[in-house]
């Protein structure tokens, strides 16, 4: 067998999503699968690095699969990339060793939200920004965000109410930037994310910047172990996988 | 009667174009009229500076319009832009002379015309750029360009077959510019442009770029005043109305 390496971007907005699952139809997952049964003729699973959810984006999505016969990298990248939609681009293909997973050997992850903090939305990014048109005090944010940068359990910031595995993640740092144009953005740089753990802990610190919620409240979301305590889940739209480091 | 003049920026991506026409559902005019009629109770006519064809984006497009009783204009802003879809934001209302027509007053106007010349389509920006993936030699697009600054008859730029008044038009200035990214801006100045002449220029000028027409066949062009001349029109989806001057 030999394994392959993509490096994909995509416009999530068309898309249920990374995942095929069960009769979910038109999943970036599927997308790919198919491109990849069109030009080689095997049906391979394309494993990515995590799923993300309907109308999330990525910049450098990983993913990797096997197939029977060798192909050659290049060529393979122009034919994918001609399989697919505009919506969808193939960046790079790589073969790489045989054990290569891009879930299981994913070291850390980069996720980019977006929010357009003015009254008037951006017309031409809707698609690729939250539009929140309250002022959001950026140093409230970044006081509360320090407090979550570290080791933590953040069940609390999890979704997924039947996660039995570990709850505990790394949040190396929480950048956050206010542009001229009133954009504001957050740049999250952890070892693993859990299911909409980037967007509950964004609807959070969207609430502190707008002096709804204290800055020291973070301390008991996390010590809870609740999701209800948190704040409310961002739109999809917002996000951006930027990077998946190995 | 009073006179407000709007400034408008709008992704066209979703519209067939700015002008009701007959039957014609779904343009920029007839969203505009019915969030004025929504707000004001009035049926005022929205003229704009010119028409945008299907698809065509505007950073700061002008209309004005009449209204019988008189409206406090920022509480008239907010309203309209509560009334529109988040496609197209109404960026300024000012009360103008009766006598100002954004139109025929109208005295420049700035296009942008942006084309994606990479391999690679920009997947976010696939409403909003031209891509074209054969590499474009932009000192040969300059020339070319140089060859149409002035005043010129530029029937053989313009689709209107049927055109009675003048096709004559000075344009000012025409930028060509390539960034890091592979994005190649062209930027038109003029004192006015016929129907899909900044879309005819830059499909010529695409050729130029190609190697496929030779720079100098620009002075033919010109001297024919035959559309079939000229080269292609290209895509409205990278045209982008930038400004309107009075």
């Amino acid at each position: 067998m030999y394994n392959y390496k993509l490096i994909i971007k995509y416009d999530g907005s068309g898309y249920n999503g990374w995942q095929k699952q069960g009769n979910t139809k038109n999943t970036i997952q599927g997308a790919l699968e198919r491109a990849v049964k069109n030009v080689t003729g095997e049906e391979a699973e394309v494993v990515g690095s995590g799923r993300t959810d309907a109308g999330v984006h990525a910049l450098a999505q990983v993913a990797n699969f096997k197939l029977i016969r060798h192909v050659e990298t290049l060529k393979l990248k122009e034919q994918l990339n001609r399989n697919l939609q505009d919506d969808i681009c193939i960046l790079s293909v790589e073969e790489v060793d045989t054990r290569f997973h891009s879930r299981l050997n994913a070291k850390g992850k980069k996720y980019l939200y977006r929010i357009q903090n003015t009254v008037e939305s951006d017309v031409f990014c809707r698609n690729y920004k939250y539009h929140y048109d309250a002022y959001l005090d950026i140093e409230l944010m970044r006081k509360a965000a320090e407090l979550l940068v570290g080791e933590h359990d953040f069940k609390s910031f999890c979704s997924n109410r039947h996660m039995k595995k570990s709850t505990v993640r790394t949040i190396y740092s929480i950048d956050i930037t206010r542009d001229e144009y009133g954009e504001v953005r957050i740049l999250y740089h952890g070892n693993g994310f859990l299911y909409n753990m980037v967007r509950i802990i964004t609807g959070t610190l969207i609430e502190v910047g707008r002096g709804v919620r204290d800055c020291d409240s973070i301390k008991d979301i996390l010590c809870a172990c609740d999701r209800q305590s948190a704040g409310a889940t961002a739109p999809a739209c917002g996000l951006i996988l930027v990077e998946v480091e190995y």
